[in-house]
């Protein structure tokens, strides 16, 4: 899969054994590809809602499915030994996620399956947003369900949360269902952050590296204020945000008043930092369950890019300071894997007929089975 | 299906028994429902290599989908009771066809099929033309299997040839098998008779209803002799045409000269009829295969709604004169339902299994099962 950051495919080979709720896996082998340069420019510069033509978005689902295929080879290389899986997942590439249209959501993901199946001989699952969007989900988050298979835990009630681009979260009440399961977009992850880093390192940085740049700096709060008043925190899950939100647009909005408050580069990453931490806290203190009195979460699992990023995890248990906060490296999941884990589960669970969407996190109006499943082509 | 016409979505139920070569076709309803107005105008204002928006092509990718389902519901209620079918194939609405790119061919339909699944309630097959694609093949023509599942002949050699916007043929030799058939894209069908009715008509008529106006005109011979010489024509096949050839590009372009060699519609609309019988015939005189030095063509089958303009016919008849010509209706099949036929069965092929490319019409390197297989929601 590639996420909402757009700087490569991260591919996984995974065993799984069961299915289901019951399913196993263990990871075998992990990869992660950089698109090549002028890749990824046409990429960004294709993200909704930018101006484009028609060919050049044929052209790009051409293109980054070929590339999937080859990051899909270099996973098997590196640990199959070449040998075809019996399945692969290829979530694609978002390049436009439209929640609010006249007539429903609407969603696209590039990056076309068939040129890895062909590529590397097995079938392949992909597209898994549109079903869940098909009966009126909002296609989004799909990582609990498999957050659930892998984490729910009979005394503990878990927080796992993601920081990607956008930031995500999915609790797991201690011993609860898959029914009780709550997930909704928390806000921005990295998005922010990196854009900025970007920009004033002259691209040079695409991201600030263990929060090296937000640990020298000073959180502007009047700005971070501002920005928290943005609609999207207050609105009740289930609910998405995506680069319409939280993306270049709004960095460009809000630069004018970053360098307004402060010339220090630092400062507005630290800005942009706790604008992340905050907005994960205030949305747990919103949206998760309480028992006596205080937040029912024992333990938060952190994942996604963010997890890496010190100062960030720093100022999140400055924010919750009562809950223990571990990166999902130490239960044996490497923090790049997880995403890529998760849409190799969504594949077999497609392929086994279990619908893995989770209607109380998507908005869905029931269950469905996710994905499209195209053959490899045949030997001769 | 929709074709590169544009003009709304055909509809079969049909009743398949055995499958692979063995297959046999019933049909039992048809339906044609047109875009509304403005669908129809945004996805011709889309369609490659229109200048547009991301935004635009996610919007158009459900909305189309959307559509399709209705259309499809629609379908089934005339024929089915409105009971779910076991099997939906859909086509979906090309918007752009690329077979030049550096690396390789690129195709886009659109029209997200997990909308039909929801709303029928059955599994879909759709965009069969990817894996194609992704063997090396052009992703067309794909009606040829189909055509030689239907009309393949002991003892007559037997052209079927569709006009629909792109003019296309499947030649199927006397007692031959699926490797001997020949397939190709003929040139333009009513693409550019159809463009030019609007404009002279200022949109009051579509397309030249039974080739009324053509039967008016007189063909502007040298207008036709460059047309001819587009290097489309002398390509060996397989070869596909699309929008990007005989599109509206094409005929702004052409305008001009037909202003210059007279004022009358009528004999622009005869010269773009000839251009498509004289592209038909110098094809069939150039690729198809010949016996005892005459053209071994017992019979050609006329589809597309091409096949109901009577100057069409009548002028390649002349162009033709040793060759019967029938229309596919007089086989039992509605020329408005063969297409939607060729995808049911299409995707009755995908689930059992069976290839239904052929590689020596797409220029495939090998066979490839067509389609991505969705399923329906659960109930719940």
């Amino acid at each position: 899969m590639s996420g909402t950051s757009c700087d490569g495919v991260d591919a996984v080979v995974v065993c799984i054994r069961g299915g289901g709720l019951a399913m196993r896996t263990r990871l075998l082998a992990h990869t992660h590809n950089a698109y090549p340069a002028r890749l990824r420019r046409r990429l960004l510069a294709a993200m909704c809602p930018s101006a484009t033509t028609t060919g050049e978005i044929v052209a790009l689902h051409a293109e980054v499915g070929r590339f999937f295929a080859h990051a899909g080879r270099e996973a098997v290389n590196r640990r199959n030994g070449g040998r075809p899986p019996d399945l692969i997942g290829s979530h694609g590439q978002t390049i436009g996620h439209l929640p609010h249209l006249p007539a429903g959501v609407a969603t696209l993901q590039i990056g076309e399956p068939a040129h890895i199946a062909a590529a590397l001989g097995c079938p392949v699952v992909a597209d898994f947003r549109q079903a869940d969007v098909a009966v009126g989900g909002q296609g989004a988050p799909l990582v609990p369900w498999t957050d659930f298979v892998l984490f729910r835990h009979r005394r503990n009630s878990r927080a796992l949360q993601n920081i990607g681009g956008i930031g995500n979260v999915t609790y797991l009440a201690a011993g609860g269902d898959a029914a009780e399961v709550i997930a909704f977009d928390t806000g921005p992850g990295n998005m922010v952050i990196d854009d900025l880093m970007r920009r004033v390192t002259n691209n040079r940085l695409s991201f600030d590296r263990d929060g090296r740049f937000a640990a020298r700096g000073h959180v502007l709060e009047p700005v971070l204020a501002r920005w928290l008043r943005h609609p999207f925190f207050a609105r009740r899950p289930p609910k998405s945000a995506g680069r319409e939100d939280f993306g270049r647009s709004f960095v460009e909005r809000e630069l004018p008043r970053l360098r307004a408050a402060s010339s220090r580069a630092e400062d507005w990453v630290a800005t942009a930092t706790a604008f992340t931490t905050r907005s994960i806290a205030d949305a747990y203190r919103r949206f998760l369950p309480r028992r006596h009195g205080r937040l029912a979460v024992d333990e938060i699992i952190l994942c996604g890019g963010g997890a890496a990023n010190i100062t960030l995890r720093a100022v999140l248990a400055n924010e919750l300071p009562e809950i223990p906060i571990r990166s999902i490296d130490e239960y044996g999941i490497p923090v790049q894997a997880k995403e890529s884990l998760s849409f190799a589960m969504l594949a077999a669970a497609c392929v086994d007929g279990v619908p893995a969407n989770l209607p109380q996190v998507t908005g869905a109006e029931r269950p469905a089975i996710l994905g499209k499943l195209c053959q490899p082509p045949t030997q001769g």
